[in-house]
C-alpha cells in the first residue's frame, strides 16, 4: 500500500526543509490536509509571496520588500557604526540590544572545506562603504568559529587601508547566567584574556 | 526593526504548523527564502495539490486520490477481517506488519472533554459495512486511552446486533525490546492479563 501521490509528493517536499525527518514530514502533511483548505491555502501563498517579494537590500544585504531596507532608511542611525553579520536572521537579537547602528549582512560565511579562498568580488560593496569616510568603526558580530575568524581575518584586512577605522569584534566570554562548572575550555580561556575591573 | 513584511507573514503561518515554534518558524522562513526560488515554489505547489486532490475514500476513510482508494481496490485482500483505526496515519504500520484485510478509518477520535455523546450519524458506513455480511471479524485498532477506550465500546455495541461478527483488540503488554523496570503499572497489568502459554 502506498499513501495518496499529492500526499506522498507533499512529505516529500516537507522532508527536504533542515530538521524535519521523514516522521514529522509525514505529520505535519496530514495536519494540512485536515485542517480547513483556507489555512493549508495560506500557507502556499506565503512561501510564494516571500520567495517573490523579498531580497537582500541592495545597500546593506538585509532580507527586505523595500529599496532601501527599514534599517537603510531609517535617519535616526548612527551611520559612524557599521555592524557586520553573517546573515540577516543575526541582526533581529542585535537589535533586540537596542545598538542603534547600521548593518552589512554578508549572507554567506566562509567554509574552510569549501572556499579556498575568499572572492574579493562579492565584498566589494563592503570595500565601497569604507570608502565614503562615513564609517568610523567597524563592529564585528560574526560566529565564534574557526570560519568567523577567517572571515573576520579577512575582512580587517580588506579595512587595513582606513587607518582611521576601527575594526572591533564581539566580546568573548562566559554567558549571562552561565555556569563556569561547564564553561568549555576555549571560552574560559578568553573569558580570562578578556577580564575588566570589577 | 520590524522583518520584511511578506517574511514576517510566512514565519507566521509556519509557527502555526504543530511542533514548530517561533524559533524553528524563523529558520525555516530563511531556508525558504535562501534556496533556489524552484525548491520553496515546488513545496506551495505541493500543499496546494495535497489540499485540493486528497480526500478520504468513501468506502473506507482512508486518504486517498483516487476513488476507491488503493487498498479498497485491492481484489487480493481480505474482506472478512476489517480492521478499525482513528487516522489514516495509523494505516501505515499496519500495513507494515503484513496485515492482508480491510480498514475502516475513523477520521476522528472520541475527546472525552470535548464530546458529550457519539453521534451515531457519523457512523452509518461502519454499521452498512456489517450488514453486507462479509465482514466475519472486527479488529478495533484504537489507541491505549480512555478515549479510545470508550470509541471502542461503543463500535462494539453497534457490532452487538451481528453475532456472527467477532469484534477483538489489539492486545496490550510490553513492547517488543521494552523493559520492564520502566513499563508502567497499567501496561505490565495487562501484559499480566494477557499472558500466553510459554
Amino acid at each position: 500500500m502506498r499513501l495518496a501521490r499529492p500526499l506522498e509528493r507533499l512529505i516529500d517536499e516537507l522532508s527536504k526543509l533542515p530538521g524535519i525527518g521523514p516522521k514529522s514530514a509525514q505529520r505535519l502533511a496530514l495536519h494540512l490536509i485536515r485542517q480547513p483548505e483556507e489555512e493549508a491555502m495560506a500557507l502556499a501563498r506565503a512561501i510564494v509571496s516571500a520567495v517573490r517579494e523579498v531580497y537582500p537590500c541592495p545597500e546593506c544585504g538585509n532580507l527586505t520588500d523595500v529599496t532601501p531596507c527599514a534599517i537603510c532608511q531609517d535617519e535616526q542611525r548612527d551611520s559612524a557604526l557599521l555592524c557586520v553579520v553573517e546573515a540577516s536572521s543575526d541582526i533581529l537579537p542585535i537589535e533586540r540590544t537596542g545598538y542603534q547602528g547600521r548593518y552589512y549582512v554578508l549572507n554567506r560565511s566562509f567554509d574552510v572545506f569549501r572556499d579556498r579562498q575568499l572572492d574579493e568580488g562579492s565584498l566589494q560593496s563592503f570595500t565601497a562603504r569604507l570608502e565614503t569616510g562615513v564609517v568610523k568603526e567597524v563592529i564585528l558580530a560574526l560566529n565564534p568559529t574557526v570560519d568567523g575568524d577567517i572571515m573576520g581575518r579577512y575582512l580587517l584586512s580588506l579595512a587595513a587601508p582606513y587607518p582611521e577605522i576601527r575594526v572591533s569584534r564581539l566580546a568573548h566570554g562566559l554567558p549571562v547566567g552561565g555556569d563556569i562548572e561547564f564553561a568549555d575550555e576555549i571560552t574560559l580561556r578568553r573569558a580570562l584574556e578578556g577580564r575588566r575591573e570589577f
